[in-house]
């Protein structure tokens, strides 16, 4: 790839297609050599393999965008090899933390195709194998996920940059894991305790899984991790925090909004499927605490339902547009925006990572997938 | 801890307490810096930190003792502090194999207590929270188990051996991490379509379950990783080698009679429980290639029954007996014990070491839990 800055201004549409297929190269390269460790105990690893590699394929390399754009902030000029593949590390992380979180909850879908433990449930059941399909289905992605897991810290272990950088990045990569997982666990549990913490914490409860769970992860960390792989200032640090928290809630707002509103065409996701799981989001949260009693009985009725079906979706919908829940979650999406751009534009980086990184402001805030 | 080898000859047992306080320590003050990672998520991710520590303190240190040795086979008079940190990260590396294991195998009790996704169905059962306990103990357990992959990693990288050591050492790590998870597929693999596959490769294939799953896991790679961690000679490595898949072949093998016919009070897992989840041990394959029709079909009707009662227990254990498949194992242990003993003998390695190595074998394979 070419450095992000020349004496005439780059593209950032062809980076960002550079990038995105750079990634992909790398990936690919690795996944190939893991084939030959796995070939060693057995060809019948192969499965585990192809369903690491589907999942793979469709990711939107957004993680490896900030990433990429973190390190080109500050580091003019510097070679970006390593730092694509420090990148592409996060897409296999990001890969782990799909699995195992459609485990958790027992979803069917990703991306537009079936879930890795349902891939593997299907394998179990056409082969006529014995025992529980589902057990065998749910076994084979908690090792899928391992593996990604185990494998994004070695790829990430292969960036060949200068010692310093790789340990400040890895403090950066080590806090994004941790947290990350403490997220979760705490999003599982403001959706089981939700009704007994009561609504008026609801917006602040969400909030706080919301930055765990997705700002910070999604893109603060990878900001973060390439700007402190390239020697980025404390001040760029300072600010890439700051541009990534408040994009990353407009970020997870959005996805908040598709999961219940958007066209499952588009987002690869059954339609409803999060008001079937129940998830506690700031949607649900504003609902929650501006809902008439009649309101607040029928959320609590039909909110993470196993069989909710399209009427009880609709009828959900109705509450969170009538509550004015969508459109305060719209208002905190724009307000956020705001607060991202204004930071990037007072920020001191290069121009290209400037305007590749307001780039990335629309593509993560008006996506429709 | 002192170094392995001094003017006068250290003894072994001694060395092996300090080893286990000593791995100990550093597991005990990594999760207190990890408290605080994860105390900035929220004070309500105490119970995963909590479950996570009370597993690791049963652990018997087997691991971290292989690679310590590795370490002293050659290092004379190296400093060992860091080979202490890399063989503590051996030790979360198997907690986050058994969290996952047990969810899988959805088992009740590991090392004598709750496993861990029980726990945390018995806190959501506790606490009165909404949905489904079942499934709170499988997330909690998984991501639990997420967290103490990524912490094994980053204890790894804290070991402060120098940069040659390290890059050495993470590609055994590495190799380690992903043939532990394809011999696991391989396992489930087994288990559902052993029927399929027929009696006659029964005892190959279970011996190569055996080998990537555990003899590599348990034995070679943690006595790799502490010889390429000093830099042993290519010579050592493949006595390493030879030394730890025979005696790793026996430890399991050890630990498939104990899963059959050992005492729950010192084993700490309930009788019965391989057989219940259908475990293709050699020690089946054995039974299964000489069994009469009516032995087979007995077998085939209790094993892997989930409902198996102690009679049904009772019944399997006399025709492992009786097809002469436990005596088989035996003969197969002592085989191996001996290939092990030899090559020790054989090997050019410091006098310490030899003796602990030869404590180990004997601590492998006569244990009685």
């Amino acid at each position: 790839m070419p450095p992000a800055s020349s004496t005439h201004q780059p593209d950032e549409k062809r980076l960002s297609d550079d990038l995105r297929s750079a990634v992909s190269t790398v990936l690919e390269d690795f996944l190939h050599d893991q084939s030959a460790v796995l070939r060693e105990v057995s060809v019948d690893c192969a499965p585990v393999l192809d369903a690491i590699a589907a999942l793979l394929a469709g990711g939107k390399r957004l993680r490896p965008a900030f990433c990429y754009w973190g390190f080109h902030g500050t580091a003019d000029g510097l070679s970006d090899e390593g730092v694509v593949t420090a990148a592409a590390a996060l897409e296999l992380f990001q890969a782990a933390a799909l699995i195992h979180d459609d485990v958790m909850d027992d979803s069917d879908t990703r991306r537009g195709q079936p879930a890795v433990h349902r891939r593997f449930e299907a394998l179990h059941r056409d082969s006529g194998w014995d025992g529980s399909s589902a057990r065998f289905g749910l076994a084979g992605a908690v090792l899928a996920g391992d593996l990604c897991l185990s494998w994004s810290d070695e790829l990430f272990s292969r960036s060949r940059l200068p010692a310093d950088a790789m340990a400040r990045g890895r403090q950066v990569f080590n806090t994004m894991r941790t947290q990350l997982m403490g997220g979760q666990y705490l999003d599982m549990l403001e959706q089981a305790s939700s009704t007994q913490r009561g609504a008026a914490g609801a917006v602040d409860r969400a909030r706080r899984v919301l930055t765990f769970k997705s700002a910070k992860y999604s893109i603060e960390h990878p900001l973060l991790l390439g700007g402190s792989l390239a020697g980025a200032s404390t001040d760029l640090l300072a600010d890439y925090s700051r541009f990534g928290l408040a994009l990353g809630e407009a970020f997870q707002l959005r996805d908040d909004v598709l999961g219940v509103f958007g066209d499952p065409a588009e987002t690869g996701k059954p339609a409803g499927d999060d008001l079937r799981e129940g998830k506690r989001t700031v949607l649900v949260g504003l609902a929650v605490q501006s809902a008439t009693p009649a309101q607040a009985a029928e959320l609590e009725r039909l909110l993470g339902a196993p069989d909710l079906d399209a009427a009880g979706v609709q009828t959900l919908r109705t509450i969170l547009t009538e509550t004015g829940a969508l459109a305060g979650v719209e208002e905190l999406i724009v307000q956020q925006v705001d607060v991202a751009c204004a930071t990037l534009d007072a920020a001191e980086l290069t121009t290209t990572a400037r305007a590749a990184l307001h780039e990335l402001v629309v593509a993560a805030t008006s996506r429709r997938s």
